[in-house]
C-alpha cells in the first residue's frame, strides 16, 4: 500500500463532502494507493478552521492555498471552492506538479477552463472534474445499459435539476447569486448537472436555444453565511446577478432532440435532478431523490407485460455497490464522491486518465455559454 | 341478436352500478344476446323510484319483487340489494325459472348460500355472483400470469382492503354497521372480497385464524340514507353490531400462508383494495385506487435488472381492454361490472356456467363464517 | 326536461368516445336537456355505418354530411371528424343554425379556426371545443386551487404529452402522420392538449421557441384502418409529412416560463400527458395515466411536513365527482367527455357560452402555429 | 473532548457497519466524547483479521474476545457477532465494568435476555440494543408526529419485513438458517425489527398469534462465507431449523391492533422493512427501501385536498438531519449506526441510559417468544 498526500481548498459544503469521501474511499474500496489526509485549507487562520479540519479528519489546516499548492509531501490538490477560485488554484497546482481535482463548474469562462485544461496537460498530472453525480450506481447503470445496446438508437432527452431554496424571495444573496462569484445561477450550479449527465449518457450538444429568468432581483444583504444553505439577513439589499431559472432546447451529435430545466423555484423538489431517455429499444427515468432507483423499460419484452420497472439498484453486481451493503441497504449522497475518489485513485494507480476531467469541464462550459448566448441572441447557438 | 329480458331488484350504489353495466355492455362488446333493460324494483311505488328508473335506463319501475320475478317477460333477475334480502329473492327466482344474479356476499349465513345455491341448482337456471374485482383487466392478467406458470409455486399472499368512511365517530348507523342486515361489518363487505380474490387468484383456504374488533361501539342513528355514502344523523344512538376491522391469517391448500386486513379504519385509504402475491419465479402486486395498473417482478429476468415493472393494464392485448379505447386510455370502477356482464352473456350464449356463481358464494362464505368462529374461540378453524 | 336533438360526424375513435358520452350524460348528470340522439354521419352509406350507429346508441345513420347539418329537426351538430375536415363542417351548421361542438384541434390552420369562429359568432349559435382533458376532476381542481390563489405566483410550467404508438418504423403511415390530414404530428395531436392545459390553468401565451423533428422520414402505406390503431400495413411506402416530436420553450403573459414536451417516441409512456406547475405558494402535477390523482405541495404547511400529497380526486367534493361513485372508486378516460357534454347542456341550458370554444381553438391555433413559425425560422416567434 | 475507547466482536455485516460508524460519528456529530477505535475482535488471529481491523479503521485487532472485554484501557465493548453469542460477552463485559452495546437481537432465549439486563443492572454500566431502524429520521419524525397528537387514537398497526435472500433452494444453510445459531428465521433477524418498531411507535403487546413456516426444508451445506450474503454451496445438505416465514396478528396495550408479516421469501423485496399506522387524527406509511420518506395523512386537513403527502425527511428541522447535507440529498443504511452512537455518545455525556437498551431486548424477545409459543399451540399467548 502506498500513501498519497491530499491537501483540500475548501471546507464548506463541498469541504464537508470532499473529506468525508477522502476519509471513507480506502475503506471501503481498498486499493494499492491510501490517501493520507495532510492539511485543509481556507481563508484565514482561525481557530474555527483548525477545529474543522480536526473534525473532517486532516492533520493541518493553513490559509494560504498557495504555500499549501507547492509544499513537496502534498501529492493531490483538491478543490472544492466556489467556481472563481478554480482557475488560478488549479493552475499553480499543475504547475507545482500536483494531480489536481476540482469541484464543477471547472471555471466561470470558457477562457479559464482552456487556460486550466492546458496547465494540466503542460504539466503532465491527473485531472478530475467532480460531477458527482456520474459515480450513482443507478447512472452507472444506464451508461453500461446504452452501452449493452439496450435502449437503441436514443430519440428523445429530457433533462431537469429543480429545488426550491431561494424561493423565498427573503432569502439573501448569498454568493450563489452573485454572477462574480457563480458565474452563473441555475444554469451553472445545476443546469451544469444536466449537462454533464447528458453527454455522458447521451451525445455531445450541437445547438442550443434557451431562456434565463430571474424572478426576483432584489434580495437582502447577508449577514453570515455558514455554508450549506444555512445563512442569515442583515440589512439593506442587493441585486440578484444570475438566472434563478434557465430552460433551453438541444439537438445532439447523435441526432436525438433535447429539452433541459433548471430552476431554483421548483417548490417541492429539494433536489430534483432527474432524466428521463427514449431511445428505440428501451427507456430509462432518473431521479436524484431516489437515487438508489432507475426505472426501466424495455420495449423487447412481450406486449402484455411491458411497462417501467424500478431496479434498486443495490445488488453486488450493480456498479460500485459490492463496497457497500447487501441488497436493499441504501447508499446516500456522500457515496458519489467516495466513488469518485475510488475511481481516481484506480487511474493513479493504473496510470490512466480520470473521467470526467478537465476536458469535460472546458465541454461542458462551451455548452453552458452557448445557452447564455443563446438566451440573448434568441436564437440557436453552437457551443 | 337476440333479447334478453332483465329484471333488476335495488336502486342505490350497486343499483346505479348493475344498471350501468346493462346499458353499456353490448355498446362496447356487442354479442347474440342483447340485454333489454324491462324493470327497476324498489321497496315502494313513488315517483322518485319511477324517475330512478327512466334516468338509469329502465323501461319500466315496480315495488313488488315478487311480482317482478315471477313475469313471464323476465329472463334475467340481477338483485342489488343488501345481503339479508338475497336469499328469499335468489329462491324466488331460480323457482320462476329465472336466470339469477346476486351481489355480494351471497347471503349472510352460510346455510342461506346452501339453499341458494340447491335452488338455482334444482332449477337449472344459470347464476352469477358479482364478485367485480375478478373482472379488473389487471386482476384478471395476474390469473393468466400463475395459469402461465410465471409465479411458479405461491409461497405468500397478502390482501388488505382497507376504507375510512367511519372513522368518524359521527358517522350514523347505516344498515352497513348492523348484524342484522349485514351479517358482518368490514369482514363481510370488503374482506369478502380479499378472500374471494384470493380463492380465484391462489388457493382454496385450509384454516384461518382471525381477529374482529369494534372501535366505534355507538353511533348516531341515521335520519335520512340516499345510498351512496350519502346520509345524515338524526337523535339518539344505537349500538354497532358489526366488526370495524378484521384481521387474520391463513394457510391454503397450496402450502402458502396468507395474512389478511380489512378495516373501515385505514384513514387515507379510500377503495385500497390490495394484494401481494409472492411465488418461487415471480410476485405481483396491486391496488385498486389504481386498477389500470399491475406490478409484476420476474425472478427471471437478469438479476443486474430485475425489479418491480408497472404495466399499465390497458393495451388491446390485456383482458376486456381491447373493446374500450387505446392503450393508455384508462377504465375506471363501473368497467368491472360491465365485464362481467359481458361474461354472464356469453355463458348464456354457450350454455356455461358464469363465473363467479353460487359455488363460489358458498365457499366464500364458509371462509367468512370460519373466520368469525375462530374471533371467538380465539383457535385456528376450518372453513 | 325537453329534448334536444343531436347528430355527430365520425364514428371511429372520437365517434365512439363522443357516442358514448351522449348516451350517459343524463344517466349521471339529470338536466333540463336531455340529447336524444338522432344520427350519426360517415363516410359511405354502408351496412357497417348502420350497424356501428346501432351499436353506439344511434337512431339512424348517414352518409351525407350536408343533408345532416341541415335537417330541421336537429339541435346541435356534434362533429369528431379529422381536423382537416372541421372548417366545412361546423360552418356549414353554424349557417343551419345549428350548435356545434367541434373535437380538437378546431382546424389545421389559423385561417380556418377565424372563419370558424366568425361563422359561428355571426349565426349566434353556441360553439364548444372539445378539449376534453379541461374536464378532469383533478384538473378543475387545479384551476379552482389556482383561483384560491393556492400556488401564488406563477413561476414554472412544465407540459409533456409523451405517447409511443409509432416507435417502431413499421407502422403504417395512418392519416394522423400526413400533413394534409392531419395538419402537424405529435403537436397538433398531443402538443395542443399541453398548449390547451396551460392556457386554462396558467396564462396565454406571449412567445415561443420550438424544434420539430421527424425520426422516421418513410413509413409503409396504410392497407386497412379501423381507427383506435388498429391498422394494416400493405406494400410500398410513402413520406411522413408530420413531426414525430416537438419541443418548445414559452414565455406567458403572466411573467412565468414554460417548457414543452411532445412526442411519439417517449417509449413505455402510454398516454402520458403530464403537467407541473410552480408558484410561490405551492405545485402541483398531473399524469393522465393515473387522471384520478393530483400532486398538490403547499409551501403553508409547517416546514418539518412539507411534500407532495397525492389527493385521491374521488371525493363527492370535488368537481364532476359527486355524479359518480363513492370516494376511491375511480373513473375513466369516456367520463371527461360527458363531463364535457354536462357542461355544454348547462351553457344551453342557461343560455352562456360553452368552455372552451371556438375563441379557444382559434388561441389555440396561434400558438401552434408560432411553435411552426419558430422551427422554421429558429428564433422566438409570438402567436 | 473526551477520548472513550471502544471495542467491538464482530466483524463481518454488523462489525463493518459498527465500525463505520465508530468512524463517522464524532465528524458529523461532534460532542465532548469522541470514540477511540482501540480492537476489533474475531473468531481467530490471522492477518486477514488485523488487514480487516485496518480497513475498518481500528487500532489493532485480537482473538479473544474475553481478554478484550476485560483490558483495563476499554470503556465500551460493542458487540456485533450472531445472537447466540451474546449472552456471555455482554454479562463478560458488564462485569468487566464496561458499557455494554449489543447487536439485536439481545440473545436467543428470554432468559438469556434477562440474565443480561441483570447483569448490566448490577454493574451499573450503561447498555444500549441495537435496534438501528429507530434512528432513520422519518421513523423518528412519525415519534415525534404521535407524540405530537397528529395521529389520534391508534387503531391499526400493519407492519411487514419482507426480503427475498434465499428463495433460491440452492443457497446454501448459512448461520441464519439454523436454530441454534440464529434462535429463529424471519421471525427473530426481521420479524425482531417490526417488534421493536411497533412497541417504540405505538404500544406494548398484549397478546398475539401466529404462524411459522419453512418452505424449503433441506439446504446445501456452507463451503465458504464471507458474510454479507457472499457465501458459496458445498457439496451435501442440512436441515433448515428455523422458519421461512412468520405472520402474526397482535392486540396492544393501547387498544389497536396489528397484523405482522415477515418473510425471506418476497420476491423483488430487498429490504422490505414497512409500516402503516392508521390513527383517528392521522395515518403514516413508511418503507426502508426509501427510507429517507415518509408518508403522511392528515384527517384535519380540508376534505378536498386530502391525501398521503410524501415528506422527504431530510430537511434541517428533522431529527439527525442537521447534522450531514442540505435538503433532499439523502442519506443511506449505515447513516443510522451512526446517529445511534450519537445516541449513546450524548447518554452517557448526561449519565442518562441509552435507547433502545436491554430492558427493550428482553420484552422484544417476550414477543418473540410468544409468537413461537403460539404457533406451536394454535392460540393467542401473552409476551
Amino acid at each position: 500500500m502506498t500513501e498519497i498526500n491530499v491537501a483540500i481548498i475548501g471546507h464548506k459544503f463541498m469541504g464537508k463532502a470532499h473529506s468525508n469521501a477522502w476519509r471513507q474511499v480506502s475503506r471501503f474500496f481498498p486499493g494499492k494507493l491510501e490517501p493520507r489526509m495532510k492539511v485543509l485549507c481556507g481563508k484565514a487562520c482561525t481557530e474555527e478552521l483548525e477545529a474543522t479540519a480536526r473534525q473532517f479528519g486532516w492533520e493541518e489546516s493553513d490559509c494560504d492555498w498557495q504555500r499549501v499548492v507547492e509544499r513537496e509531501d502534498i501529492d493531490v490538490v483538491d478543490i472544492a471552492t466556489p467556481g472563481y477560485l478554480h482557475h488560478d488554484m488549479a493552475i499553480a497546482a499543475a504547475q507545482a506538479g500536483k494531480h489536481v481535482i476540482c469541484e464543477k463548474p471547472l471555471a466561470n469562462t470558457l477562457a479559464d477552463t482552456k487556460e486550466m485544461l492546458k496547465a494540466v496537460q503542460k504539466a503532465g498530472v491527473k485531472h478530475m472534474l467532480m460531477h458527482n453525480y456520474r459515480k450513482i450506481p443507478a447512472v452507472a447503470l444506464v451508461r453500461k445499459f446504452i452501452d449493452d445496446g439496450r435502449l437503441g438508437d436514443i430519440y428523445h432527452y429530457h433533462g431537469a435539476y429543480l429545488q426550491d431554496w431561494i424561493i423565498d424571495p427573503e432569502f439573501p444573496l448569498v454568493w450563489r447569486l452573485q454572477k462574480k462569484f457563480a458565474g452563473s445561477g441555475a444554469l451553472g450550479d445545476i443546469g451544469a448537472h444536466a449537462i454533464d449527465l447528458a453527454r455522458y449518457l447521451n451525445s455531445e450538444f450541437n445547438t442550443v436555444v434557451g431562456q434565463m429568468t430571474t424572478f426576483i432581483k432584489e434580495r437582502p444583504l447577508v449577514a453570515e453565511d455558514k455554508g450549506l444553505r444555512q445563512v442569515k439577513a442583515g440589512s439593506g439589499t442587493g441585486k440578484v446577478t444570475v438566472d434563478d431559472d434557465t430552460n433551453f432546447l438541444a439537438r445532439f451529435a447523435n441526432g436525438s432532440v433535447g429539452v433541459f430545466e433548471s430552476s431554483r423555484f421548483g417548490g417541492g423538489r429539494k433536489n430534483y435532478n432527474t432524466f428521463q431517455i427514449y431511445g428505440s429499444k428501451g427507456s430509462v427515468a432518473f431521479n436524484l431523490e431516489r437515487m438508489n432507483e432507475l426505472e426501466f423499460y424495455d420495449r423487447e419484452d412481450p406486449q402484455e407485460e411491458q411497462g417501467f420497472k424500478t431496479i434498486n439498484v443495490t445488488e453486488s453486481v450493480h456498479p460500485y455497490v459490492g463496497a457497500w451493503w447487501p441488497a436493499g441497504h441504501i447508499i446516500g449522497y456522500e457515496h458519489t464522491f467516495v466513488h469518485a475518489f475510488h475511481d481516481f485513485l484506480t487511474a493513479l494507480e493504473n496510470d490512466t486518465l480520470p473521467s470526467p476531467n478537465f476536458t469535460d469541464g472546458v465541454k461542458n462550459q462551451t455548452v453552458l455559454e452557448a445557452v447564455e448566448r443563446s438566451a440573448k441572441s434568441g436564437k440557436w447557438e453552437k457551443p
